[in-house]
């Protein structure tokens, strides 16, 4: 059945452009003049300067409205984008339009995750800038409709103890979910094995606060040549190197999100944690049977002499503390029991090219034909109210 | 319904583990001392030298008839390993107790695709080590048994000119199919879009010689911390850090022939090669229809701004040049038909952790008892047998 009316859309998953003033009018006197800022090149592109750096690409990838066959061009300036991207109240009129209730915006210039600030020199502006963008988002961007976009927050993840504090900070102010890097290591810090992310579990399990790991948020670009023949990760698409098309590492990014699922299950950390909450943002769920299959084959035959948990099957730690999500996955629908139907929840990635904007409730609408009503409420609206306690 | 008793398992992944004396016997006078030998250790283990670097696991991984609670013993001495790791008549007769009635054989020191002898500093020697294993394989090990043991080759990858020679040498003395890296970039050489490795290709073309991609073979191991934390690829088990259990890296290899599929099918090379064929040994098949939805769809929206083909789909590119090969993968069984039954292989894996030796067959029938009886014929012998023109 397609969806029904009563169904409203809450999508997991969309981006938001940050306008110029994100920083100049949030930042002390004192670092005004070295908070992220937008200038005109001489070729008349806007683009972000921040300690000292050039960061090319407004828009990340916000081509929604465009034809396939013009994706190449990247919006350079922020009339090139529609204006959605970055004002609320047109967000909201485009949400109209795609049919789509509520949004959760993931950060554009800061990196999914953040990742421009895990990587600054100054810490302590860094720390202000990405108080200043959480501000911004909740108070500004979300405060224009709080019943249609959802506050998302970032953290100083470079600092345990901060990122706890950030949390808790968060959690007074109404936001419902942080996007941490979906791996800390290419941003120099221990894995999802180690105890010294314990501090930013505590304060998201006393807070209620899921954790989103976007696929990419950690830096990583998926796929052989990227990875190796530049010899470093954290570097995103200007890594790609000769003749490979970038599309290879478009199509692998799940990749990302099947190493950090692994990673989680059998670290150990979710029984230390148990009411902690990762959400696989962007990741597509077709993977998910085969690799809950794999990790459990694994666990089987392997946990006996390793540093595992004996008694905790992976696939059944993961539906206790995973959350899929998709825009446009048949395979994955087609298993969703094998998932999970209570696990899983529905993107909309809007401006991004991903998106099926300004079709996307339509676009729902086929990929979710063969599903039962019941089951659709539940992965269009009912799941991702749940988990982010953004109620009707 | 369960195999039927006219059902003859055709394995396309097994592994064998080299005798003492493979190279000494066959090294020219002037390199018998500097080719590969077993040296017995201060311990009493067995160890490999070779180009004045030890290597301390002959077996690797070889634990058949084990319990898996004594998996983490690594076989140090011959003795450690049962006979049929190294002996054909004890394998042919390990064969018969697990119903398995032919079997494909990975090489062990040389690692699955070569990789020592590709990073090895004297090339010449390291050519006739990979001309002397690959005539051990064929004139000793498979030559026991002919309708048994399957052919396969390895080649010297540092130079396409030199690999090509010796495919058409294999293909003269009888070889089925050759091992290539999953991946040629942790080795230090251009990937599977450049046009380098062109003459392989149509050495294997021309020889309808299909190219096994063993995951692994390449070097990498996939998960972040062993990538990132040691600062390099390449690198083996020993890269294992901290408190991180190798578990998840043995359940995350599909994820580099994801990766090799992917950079595969938009890479050009396949309409210029068009009767290549690529098996992705140990891959599992549960994650295929999923990359392949996935690859159309970046296909759908990202081929007309890239150097990628816009006329063929990467699905349809899939069927037409690669085959999906499985021990025990549920999930992808399940899904068949959305893969192909004309292209799927089943795998043993004998002597490794994965395997399900000697009860092979009884899991087979357990895995295929919901497939019906044409398909799970091909399934576990005809598609091999055509593939490797291996006939009955």
């Amino acid at each position: 059945m397609p969806l029904q009316d009563y169904m409203k859309i809450v999508s997991v998953d969309d981006h938001v452009i940050e306008h110029p003033r994100v920083w100049t009018d949030r930042l002390p006197e004192r670092y005004k003049g070295s908070g992220p800022q937008i200038l005109e090149t001489d070729k008349g592109h806007h683009v972000w300067k921040y300690e000292g750096q050039i960061f090319p690409y407004i828009g990340l990838n916000a081509v929604a409205g465009r034809e396939p066959k013009d994706f190449g061009m990247e919006p350079v300036r922020y009339e090139d984008m529609i204006p959605g991207c970055y004002d609320p109240a047109a967000r909201v009129a485009d949400m109209d339009v795609d049919g789509t209730h509520a949004a959760l915006c993931f950060p554009s210039f800061p990196g999914f995750g953040g990742g421009v600030f895990q990587r600054a020199k100054d810490k302590e502006l860094a720390l202000l800038c990405i108080q200043a963008w959480n501000d911004w988002h909740i108070d500004e961007w979300c405060a224009y409709a709080p019943d249609r976009l959802i506050p998302l927050g970032i953290l100083p993840v470079w600092d345990p103890l901060l990122a706890a504090k950030e949390v808790e900070r968060l959690a007074a102010k109404g936001c419902r979910t942080v996007s941490f890097p979906d791996s800390p290591v290419p941003l120099g810090h221990p894995g999802f094995t180690s105890d010294h992310w314990a501090p930013v579990w505590d304060a998201c399990e006393a807070t209620e606060m899921p954790v989103s790991l976007h696929f990419g948020s950690g830096g990583f670009v998926p796929g052989f040549p990227f990875t190796t023949r530049t010899g470093t990760v954290g570097r995103s698409a200007e890594a790609q190197v000769d003749d490979t098309p970038f599309a290879i590492a478009i199509s692998l990014f799940a990749t990302n999100l099947m190493w950090s699922t692994s990673e989680i299950l059998f670290s150990g950390q979710l029984q230390k944690h148990p009411k902690l909450q990762f959400v696989l943002s962007e990741g597509g769920i077709g993977w998910i049977p085969y690799i809950l299959e794999r990790c459990d084959f694994t666990w089987d035959r392997h946990r006996w002499y390793q540093d595992i948990d004996k008694e905790a099957k992976p696939s059944d730690l993961f539906r206790e503390h995973f959350w899929g999500c998709f825009i446009d996955d048949e395979h994955g629908l087609k298993n969703r029991h094998d998932i999970g139907v209570d696990r899983l929840l529905l993107e909309i990635d809007f401006p991004h090219s991903d998106s099926n904007w300004p079709n996307s409730r339509k676009r729902a609408n086929e990929v979710l034909a063969d599903v039962p009503d019941d089951e659709a409420h539940k992965i269009c609206e009912l799941n991702a109210r749940k988990l982010l306690r953004f109620d009707a």
